[in-house]
């Protein structure tokens, strides 16, 4: 987390949280200092002071506190695991910090029905690991997967390398339980993995960051878990023929479980941090995973490593089995450890481009590196075209004038980004990170439909006051 | 179609009819009744007159309309080719048939980004053949995919056998141009393949069944086209025996692209229309399309072959190129012309179950047969659940007794299938056809939030009356 800054706590008469602590015990109602400020932020650069954290541990408590907030017209900000990138669960106008981390059961792993049932704090990871052993699969792994709970992943609706094939988190969610913010209880959708009852209820709720509703039960679609995976890596002279290359890939009907890119800037500082010698030549860097049959797999890897190699690669490197794919998968994640270690604090903006655009994204990075001074890297999910662009800035936290330039260039990209026909956040939410720029990314209908959504279920606005409707 | 019978036709003051000629111009506005009545019904069995169809060539055309509409408080329904199963564009409540099926334009193709962009009358097949001869792939594919439009697999957020390893309609869309009911155009997405910025207004839309606006334009996601596609097809002893089949052909990580299921009485029907020597002895069949690289797909169809050959198949036969596969496809639809050479009216119901209950829906199925007297065939998409129920009725349009004993062995049939945690449609929408049972299948609070959003979207309640939210 950056430094705790506090952006804004009301006063507020706090004669409530007597009452909230008689309506739900004492034990779930905190307000030491050190817990409202544990719970005040999440990764990215704010944090306010919540003016009391409720630990529910049951819907019926979810719903206590939505009813009482709604008669008191108290704003409620709710918390998976706190581990977002753009300050979703701050809550900037305090109130209640509503946390459902202790939620974190797993109700049910069926692969009968192709289903899992669980409560929203439960980590990603554990559920995915509940589904495997079983042989079953469970595909949105956004990088926090060990620690993001499910809940966070539907608040944002959240991806990660493999959304390329398997799609985003919406795609998994069959039916919710959802808390409205008058406390009562709507159910929607079930276990069938196909449903045109009614309007799309789900959708509404998923990636809606907490302002509509509080998840408190989720049924997930499960596929089941490919036999096996193998993956290469190639390097390229540059970026432009590594994502020629990614569409030739396409062009050719192959349909990878991931499709990673990564730029020159990257690569240098991964060398820096890991030695010369852990990357091959090149200043463009591809991953391309194959999933399928164990039997199988590895003639389809050695078809398209002949393909990559004609595509003017500096050099392709198979990984055939299990221990070799997670080598390079912990090769990319190293990739941020190297950013990290130039001791540069990682703005990290998961904007999205048409991904014919892939280069004039890299481009424009380099250009604006170039005015600012900042060093950019890009690196990302090249199938769907959503690169993180991460803006490298000495004490973003501490120095208010390096902090104003750093922001200034992000509004050079986003404005790209708009002009590009992108989109400012593909998969992390707008949070608070991206609040500024939501006016522009979206049409002025576009932005009075989500006013007029937010006003008939949140009349008194109490849900995750101050982000992107207001 | 069924028999054209008029639901209602409220006295309007046709005045209007006038304003909305010179508004639009006298091509456009049509009143001959030939015209309403050929405009006034689906492929279900109710069809109405409006007063008047509106043939628009353009969104401003629809925007005109509609803002008519909202300030002279006329209803107004969107059609698109018309060929729904569920009387979802009857306009029950007379006013306008908005037909949009001249917008027909397929507007850019474009592999480089993974998009096409089209109108919403756009023949479905046009626009998957237009991505596959570039190498792309538009997987929705609902049975009636060589007539039906766009527009209506948005409406109704269609399927279709491949669903079960590539989604349905909602996973496609990454934008729309939507015409609000006032009149007002909106625009959400865009030509991105992730998008976290904001609510997902677009998921609003699709499956609304035209209650909520009208699509004017839609930017699809396309993904590579697989090389190769191959099958096999497979009979059982039971449907027992089958579904225990499908289950372990999932349990062992296969994700195939097809996964039909059929009935022992509708391969009866088949035996006798096809001859009997056009299928292998057994009382279930089973159809599993694997898809991938050409080089490999035979040998994983080869292993899958031995697998399904021990799971006490009674014969398994595979098809190995193109022309096996598209044979084993014909065959599949002339399972359907098999029911309907019955002379029977088949009332084709898309429910899904829980997968673990589809031996559960076919014994009930037979159960409610021998109590009625009225044949069940059941067929469908086994790796979803989604099993076509069709209940085969004689005279069901023209004799009243037979129709009122239909409807109520229907009614058992969807309560049975609410109590069992299904649900009444899958991919072919409410409409009128499932309206009766709508308030049973979705919670008290669900249907309270549902007409909020429409109140909210549609104050004056103009857009497809007499539907499922009323």
């Amino acid at each position: 987390m950056g430094t705790v800054r506090e952006i804004e706590t009301p006063e507020v008469g706090l004669g409530w949280v007597d009452e909230l602590k008689d309506l739900l015990g004492d034990s779930q109602v905190v307000t030491h200092a050190s817990v409202r400020e544990e719970f005040g932020g999440d990764r990215w650069h704010a944090a306010a002071l919540p003016d009391v954290v409720v630990h529910a541990e049951s819907r019926d408590d979810v719903s206590a506190t939505l009813r009482f907030a709604h008669e008191n017209e108290i704003p409620v900000t709710t918390r998976g695991a706190g581990v977002g990138y753009v300050g979703g669960c701050v809550p900037v106008k305090g109130g209640i910090l509503l946390s459902v981390r202790k939620m974190d059961r797993i109700l049910e792993v069926n692969p009968g029905d192709g289903v899992a049932v669980v409560e929203p704090g439960v980590i990603l990871n554990d559920l995915q690991e509940a589904a495997r052993e079983l042989g079953w699969y469970y595909p949105p792994d956004p990088a926090s997967l060990k620690e993001c709970s499910v809940g966070g992943t539907i608040a944002t609706n959240a991806g990660g390398p493999r959304c390329v094939k398997y799609g985003v988190t919406r795609h998994y969610i069959l039916g919710l339980e959802v808390v409205l913010p008058n406390g009562e209880i709507l159910e929607t959708g079930g276990r069938c993995h196909k449903n045109k009852t009614g309007l799309d209820l789900i959708g509404m709720f998923v990636g809606s960051e907490g302002l509509l509703g509080v998840v408190t039960k989720a049924t997930l679609r499960l596929i089941p878990h490919p036999e096996a995976r193998a993956m290469l890596t190639a390097t390229f002279p540059d970026f432009e023929v590594a994502a020629t290359a990614v569409q030739s890939i396409l062009n050719s009907g192959w349909q990878p479980s991931g499709l990673e890119i990564t730029d020159g800037f990257t690569l240098q500082a991964a060398r820096d941090y890991l030695g010369p010698e852990m990357l091959p030549d090149g200043e463009a860097h591809l991953i391309v995973e194959l999933d399928g049959r164990k039997e199988t797999v590895l003639q389809d890897l050695a078809q398209l490593k002949k393909q990559v190699e004609n595509l003017d690669a500096v050099s392709v490197q198979e990984a055939r089995d299990k221990e070799a794919c997670e080598a390079i998968w912990t090769l990319r994640r190293e990739f941020s450890y190297s950013l990290r270690a130039t001791g540069l604090i990682k703005l990290n903006e998961d904007i999205v481009v048409p991904r014919s655009k892939l280069v004039d994204l890299v481009k424009f990075a380099r250009k604006l590196q170039e005015d600012t001074g900042i060093p950019i890297a890009c690196f990302g999910h090249a199938g769907d075209g959503n690169i993180h662009t991460n803006l490298m800035v000495k004490d973003y936290d501490t120095d208010a004038e390096a902090r104003a330039k750093a922001d200034e260039a992000l509004d050079v990209l986003f404005h790209w980004i708009i002009e590009n026909d992108g989109q400012i956040t593909g998969e992390h939410g707008v949070g608070l990170a991206k609040k500024r720029w939501f006016s522009d990314a979206v049409s002025p209908v576009s932005a009075e439909v989500h006013r007029q959504l937010k006003s008939t279920l949140d009349p008194k606005g109490i849900l995750n006051p101050g982000k992107f409707i207001e």
